[in-house]
């Protein structure tokens, strides 16, 4: 295998040549994860973690920049050996100490404690949940990331309830469902090991969603834990949509809709961290800091609204009419007194606090 | 600490003196779980694993035991180191070889391969059944034990939550719906780890509730146990109950009923292999067999109906009558074609296929 060296933030990095990762490739580095990491490292600078873990390390790329850029005595974890090998070599390089496990990291999380877990899988992270709860501190920082999105989005709706024990839904707001499956499922676990999560900051892409998230054993952020896991109906016909509890499900008429869940329904990030994390984003030295930086300012926006959001051409496909700019659509809706902002995680998405009628009586 | 010498089956045990067990205590052994252990000993023997980790073995009696009287290759663990080295002794005692590992159960079962896995807790069994399902192989034994039966009967509905991810109901067949609930939680980690989940026997007491289950990655085995997990309405006013899938709950007008689940709503043991169990247990070497067996061969019958059962004075309770003989109730329901049994769960109860108003129109 051939190697280069790569510049990512502050950190140096010898990764494989090869960069469209292969299945048969020993090593493990995506360059097209260059964001997810920048948003990795801000997370870590901004929460101060003495201690981190990067538990599916691969050649060490986002751990090692951790401890390099945001100063946290990192652990890495890898069951390649050829990767811990590539990951040593390029702590060494960037002058950082590092402890670099070669072993499953189940085994590894099992049985030691950190401030800072990250579950960084190439497919779903569920089976490695339980052991990260398990080693991450109250007060602590998870972060985790999942790229099986067709299955969170509900293309494969089978693989979604095997994996994520949740219901996904094919609508016009999919990636939302799919997100919000991944941190309730989080929640899930965390309420297992007696762990309230609170969203810090999450994001959709193409090809991943990932979420940070506060663990904290007091009583209060339990409560709120559990009552943000909750269902989702969505009526096809006209795209109304609600989220409920299972109460609710069971109590109302619900006839004609489609059920999700469960799913996490309060705020999937927080507004002033997020902010401070935008900021933080927009210092050079974050080679996708700009890009990043402006997602994190978008997702702070969206925090107002807690209804997933409407896609304008799936609205106006319901009443068979062409549609009007989305600017106008947004003004008109604030002009009536109710929210209403963009989202990141669509274009043509609407998100707002208004009855799918308001909407569709501004179209056509 | 004092120790003395008891005999169970045919395995003769140096156990701590203090029966009762206390907080702390260091070596765990609780003469009340001598019918559990003879039913695992006999299972085990019925399904002839090669290799069986007793994961939270105390002073492995229950290993120990399945060594000597089922000749499985034993794997015992435990965190206390006295229960450890009293295990490793019971062992040479009964001249049998076991492995015995001091360490965290979790961290074992993270890499490592079983045909048969035994979690029995004090407590619930939530926290080690990822780390169960990875080390489990396939078509192999899972036996879990929870002794949190207040949490899985509603008496702490918020713990239930938490816990095992689900809704209980305190209602006339609490226990059962707190069975299901336990069913229901294997099922779904099973699920996270691609496999099927198949009851072969599963009982419930006032201390403890406890199932065997086979796992298969195969394709038809993962479908069935996705169906069979779903919820349970539930009527107070006049004890009306069923199962429901997640879209029948939307779908269908429940205002009045109350909801439990996620649970298990498939048969909780295969007759079968109940039957050849109840077989095993009447055996003269089991010290509790007799009981173990008839609880087993009423189990068998039990199958025949998928609804929970009904308790007898409660239903009296909402016609504000008094109770009939029970011999008369399940005759006249056999009479008008219905099924009907005694259930092991409840003296008081009746299982059967009967609607709710056939039940009570035989009272008062």
């Amino acid at each position: 295998m051939d190697y280069v060296s790569v510049k990512e933030g502050e950190t140096d990095l010898v990764v494989p040549s090869s960069f469209v990762p292969k299945k048969r490739d020993p090593v493990f580095y995506n360059p097209h994860m260059e964001l997810s990491r920048d948003v990795g490292v801000a997370v870590a600078r901004l929460t101060k973690p003495v201690t981190y873990c990067d538990a599916l390390s691969g050649s060490g790329a986002r751990g090692i920049r951790v401890a390099k850029e945001a100063g946290a005595k990192v652990t890495l974890i890898d069951l390649n050996p050829v990767a811990i090998e590539l990951a040593r070599k390029n702590a060494v390089e960037n002058g950082v100490e590092v402890e670099a496990i070669h072993d499953n990291c189940n085994t590894v999380l099992s049985s030691r404690k950190f401030d800072f877990v990250d579950i960084d899988p190439f497919g779903p992270p569920v089976r490695y949940l339980d052991a990260a709860m398990s080693a991450v501190r109250s007060q602590g920082v998870l972060g985790v990331a999942a790229t099986d999105t067709s299955a969170l989005c509900g293309t494969y709706p089978g693989a979604c309830q095997r994996k994520y024990d949740a219901t996904p839904l094919r609508c016009d707001c999919f990636n939302e469902v799919g997100l919000r499956i991944l941190l309730g499922y989080v929640a899930r676990a965390a309420l297992r090991f007696s762990y309230g999560m609170t969203p810090l900051f999450s994001h959709v892409t193409r090809h991943y969603m990932r979420l940070y998230a506060r663990v904290d054993r007091a009583g209060g952020a339990v409560k709120e834990s559990r009552k943000n896991v909750n269902y989702f109906v969505y009526r096809f016909s006209d795209l109304d949509r609600r989220f409920v509890t299972l109460n609710e499900l069971a109590e109302g008429d619900f006839k004609g809709y489609n059920v999700a869940g469960p799913l996490w329904t309060g705020p999937y990030s927080d507004v002033d961290f997020t902010l401070r994390l935008a900021d933080e984003l927009a210092q050079p030295q974050y080679s996708k800091g700009k890009v990043a930086s402006e997602i994190a300012r978008l997702v702070s926006e969206e925090q107002g609204v807690a209804v997933p959001y409407f896609n304008l051409h799936k609205l106006c496909e319901t009443k068979a009419a062409s549609p009007p700019r989305m600017q106008f659509v947004f003004d008109e809706l604030k002009r009536r007194g109710f929210l209403a902002s963009r989202t990141h995680m669509e274009p043509l998405g609407i998100r707002t606090n208004a009855p799918v009628k308001e909407i569709t009586g501004l179209i056509g």
